[in-house]
């Protein structure tokens, strides 16, 4: 009798820790769930709290160890005021948070999700992007050593959280808060590796990270969406937006392409007018891309009409596309050229490129982040190539050796091939790891999604009231 | 016949400035409205528009005879440019009016009424905010000087609204705007004066306010309520959110999220790190308190989902809880370990405390202020006290009078003594006003509003169309 | 018969570019269009397409042109870094986008299209707007030379796409997307070239283009929509707002009123403390013009309650008002009193002034220009001359030729004059090229839209599900 209600008792807090919601949401499909525990609900899924709590309690055992704040002792060192990077790391936030968020808000019956679990991932992304960041830098040092807290390593931080919410982008509507905890946690553990390599290793330039960000991102996002395959015919009732929710969308594109600028330039040096160049290539490069989306829009679309998702996708796409080339030594027109291409290619991209890889290869991309982020991406990785083999150094003057590091013992064709090497280890350490961790997710250890493209499993929905 | 004339032209007239709505439009509740002029609508409800015009008069008269532009003239006095102080300002006009103007959009009847209301009050606040505390720092002078006008000055006036709009979400759905604007003539006057009292006769340190703004602005709206009351079980009936509100309370929810950094660290002194620390502390916190409130609301609610009132709020009970320490000494795993408890103390607060509190004593908080300000503002002030008790005065080095301007004859003992006799001032000078002015707003010279969480009383609501 | 493949392949391809949808889109009124092209269509709506890629070439050529970026070899010349001009160009951006985006979302079944047509003109200003301007301040140089580019260039692109959206609001609902893209053709050139006259030519100071941007603006939009016309009775159905749509609205409304001091400040030179006046007395006159339209529109409004139409545009009415005299040698009082006459001026014009000029003048301004930006406009160009006028010079000290370039040479008087007449060439080329270019887009080149108010014939409008 005791230890029935001792049982009784130890049941009672699983129960409220494990919280899988089928079997304790007596609204949601009770019925045919078994009583006994464990059978049906796969056991990373009972337990999202436990995950979450567990990835902060380790995000605090390495801030702990890891992170110091600045403070006047640190005045004698080499320590500098980086208040200069805020105005454009508040940028960079809105981004993240409001920009992805509410880009996301499109499906009609999925806004709640899109822009709540965006924000618990980015917030996921940032605290573990700032640690794994950080401490890939400090691969081959004798020792890890302590780090002193400033503001561009929360910069840093809040591009491995665009990593993570561009991979999130392919399987929004298809994946359990659980499975995205885990995937951020994986990812931008991968995400760091490729970023050290590419960035330390191969010495490459990607000022705003048209390759360890964009390509990276999408690449990964894409492999895992293939792993967890096309939902049925009947489960996609749901993918498709409505009024309001097409307008909630604009807000997220809208800040996107306003702050973009403030993306490719946040972490460029003021020296040799880098920073300016890279604000101002990336507005004219995203502007014309507005443009040239809006008329491929007009003649592409099936009903000739423009349509919502190139509005609010294919438009950002001038942006990407200069996240390599933008503080290098390319002119205006030339940014303009490679947003107009890139705005209408997005666009071919969602029209034709899309449905055809979704029966061909059974890859679905509920935000076509290949158009958005993949193919943009590769295009300006490619951009910045292109741009590091031609530009004559008289361009950079002194301010070489800033915008490329390795240029003091490389040539400029070198660091080109070195540029075309960092997509392929973008695109492909992206891929091969988004394969693998899309295994892990489709593992039984966590519940497949059933209600595709809607909240009420995950989120408790208000009634609509029409009166 | 001719007096008969003169008497309903003054009549007209009359009806035009005095406009309660339950006389002058016939489309409401006109059925059994007496003709005879005030019976049954009081005296301040006839003057919505009389009371605001006044309210603005005043605050002219004292723009005018106390503050002037600065000018070349003034270069050389001590005058200097504060132009450096303009994109944090910015920030905290966004929070103030986008962050909580949105954030209490949620009620699926009264979006309209959140947004506008909030807007409205915000404005008077700046202005009476900027008279007041200007006015507050002044006692004890001789006489009251000019005073040169600059962007610190403005950021009072928005701090001061943030207080205000605290308040105003205790209240939310449950009041007249004329009785908001009242209540904002009197909580801007105490709001000055315990912010003097805090600030310059303790010399407590408190950047981010956790005591005299969120702790204060809780405690006074929570004190407004409770005399108000709790308004029956049929009144209740549009405190619910619909589906696309909770979205829009998004926008608020994200931006207050992102923008908190700024809020905390705007008026913090740049020497010493101090404003470095106080904005990285605040993210670190902010995103500890965001992950922690997913995983609570997902144990707690009672659904086992997420509850959007949880996303919405208690996300962001982290930035409220580094208020006060976040410029002082504290480590990056402090800070965060701060957030993850109050973002799981809020949301416990939302599942268990408020609904016993509405229970017991009568006590109707429509946003839940006291778990998103009242307890993570208390928390707040009691961090700081803790840190102000144990830190080494070398971590603040030459830095330490001008985060504390008393420890120049106070031993860090008496300061932090000090600093927890401010969470006693703020939350029962708060509280003690509160009770006051709600019982001035209780009284027959308001109307109490009838129709609770619904626009249509005072705002002209577009009918739906389906079509 | 190879013939008639070649004819059926090139009509396709003509197809595809040309793309009325009253010929392609099956699902609209295909019924009675005939199989002939050209006969029903007007040239110019086949061709939205191709306008908007002859556009973007246009621009990209001027740009290959007359455009360079800075770099190194620049640091010899007197080239300063321009990048403390960021973060206010970011506030007018975000102005510009989100601010005129979401402000026109207010129609009922006009949102998608509010949002994103704002969203390409804005696009296509910008570009031509750096173009023209650029241009028209070369004008009387001996050659065109190439222009080093820089922020302050992109936010006076910024700004000439704000006169067009203003323009754009008289006209909204009631235009093709081809006659926008001719609109803002045309209306950008003869902003540079009043733009030109007023600021080189006559040397007026207008820091927040009072004149030059929102009088030009409103005159040259109001004109147009003169020359459109009225929609008949049952074409007006839809000129109506829906709950959530007045919502979104307030964020544009919301976006505006904050980030106006930054509108007005962006361009000022930083000496003699004008930035920091063309801040402040922009923050408290745009305060006072919210807290006298809420006033007003309580007072005013048929229903005797808020109507969002004011709170949506009189509010915002002090900051056009700022717009001349922000930085001249204003007080405090004398701002918020500017501020409290045209937010009430504004809600009369909504209430009184446009249903009558519609009956009377056939006059239909959907977003009510007249009232935000022409009356405030005017006001704000005179409350300028007025300070001009009575100012004492002792008030500026060294910044005087800084504040009123042409001061060196003309007397406070004449420079008064000098600022009248700019009000008079604003109002009055704008009016007049107003009237001309109206004449233009009415002409058979472009269809007049049919389904006014309405999305659905240029964008590919979702069901509304209610599942």
């Amino acid at each position: 009798m005791v230890f029935h209600r001792i049982s009784a008792f130890a049941d009672k807090v699983w129960n409220s820790i494990a919280t899988a919601p089928s079997e304790l949401d007596g609204d949601y499909n009770s019925v045919s769930t078994p009583t006994v525990h464990g059978t049906h609900t796969p056991v990373a899924e009972k337990c999202f709290a436990l995950s979450l709590v567990a990835f902060e309690i380790m995000c605090l055992i390495f801030f702990a160890l890891k992170f110091e704040m600045p403070s006047p002792k640190h005045a004698d060192a080499d320590t500098v005021s980086t208040l200069n990077y805020y105005p454009m790391y508040m940028d960079v936030h809105v981004m993240i948070y409001i920009g992805f968020g509410f880009l996301m808000t499109f499906l009609r019956k999925y806004s709640m999700s899109a822009v709540s679990l965006n924000f618990v991932v980015a917030v996921l992304s940032l605290q573990w992007g700032i640690i794994c960041v950080t401490m890939a830098h400090q691969i081959g040092s004798d020792h890890f050593t302590t780090k002193l807290f400033d503001i561009p390593t929360m910069i840093n931080g809040d591009f491995a959280a665009g990593a993570v919410l561009i991979s999130f982008g392919a399987v929004l509507g298809k994946t359990t808060p659980t499975q995205l905890v885990w995937m951020t946690f994986f990812e931008i553990i991968i995400y760091a590796l490729n970023e050290y390599l590419v960035l330390e290793q191969m010495k490459v330039s990607d000022a705003g990270g048209s390759m360890v960000i964009h390509t990276f991102g999408a690449f990964f996002g894409l492999a895992v969406t293939v792993m967890l395959g096309v939902p049925c015919e009947n489960e996609q009732v749901h993918n498709t937006s409505r009024y309001h929710s097409d307008v909630f969308a604009m807000i997220g594109t809208l800040f996107l392409w306003m702050y973009w600028p403030s993306f490719n330039a946040a972490l460029v040096g003021t020296d040799g007018f880098q920073q300016e160049r890279a604000i101002m290539n990336t507005v004219l490069s995203i502007a014309a891309s507005c443009a040239s989306a809006f008329a491929a829009s007009k003649m592409m679309s099936h009903t000739k009409k423009f349509d919502m998702v190139h509005v609010q996708n294919a438009t950002l796409a001038g942006g990407v596309a200069m996240g390599t080339s933008c503080n290098l030594a390319i002119s205006p027109a030339a940014a303009i050229t490679v947003g107009l291409v890139v705005g209408i290619a997005s666009t071919i991209g969602f029209c034709y490129v899309t449905p055809r890889l979704e029966r061909l290869i059974r890859m679905s991309d509920t935000c076509g982040i290949l158009n958005l982020h993949g193919m943009p991406g590769v295009v300006g990785g490619l951009a910045g190539a292109i741009v590091t083999f031609s530009a004559s150094d008289d361009f950079y003057g002194d301010s070489l050796t800033s915008v490329f590091a390795a240029r003091e013992y490389r040539s400029a064709n070198e660091q080109g091939w070195y540029q075309l090497l960092a997509i392929v280890s973008s695109a492909g350490i992206g891929a091969i790891s988004g394969l693998l961790i899309g295994y892990v997710l489709k593992s039984p250890l966590f519940r497949q999604q059933k209600l595709k493209y809607e909240d009420d499993e995950w989120f408790y929905v208000p009634e609509e009231c029409h009166a």
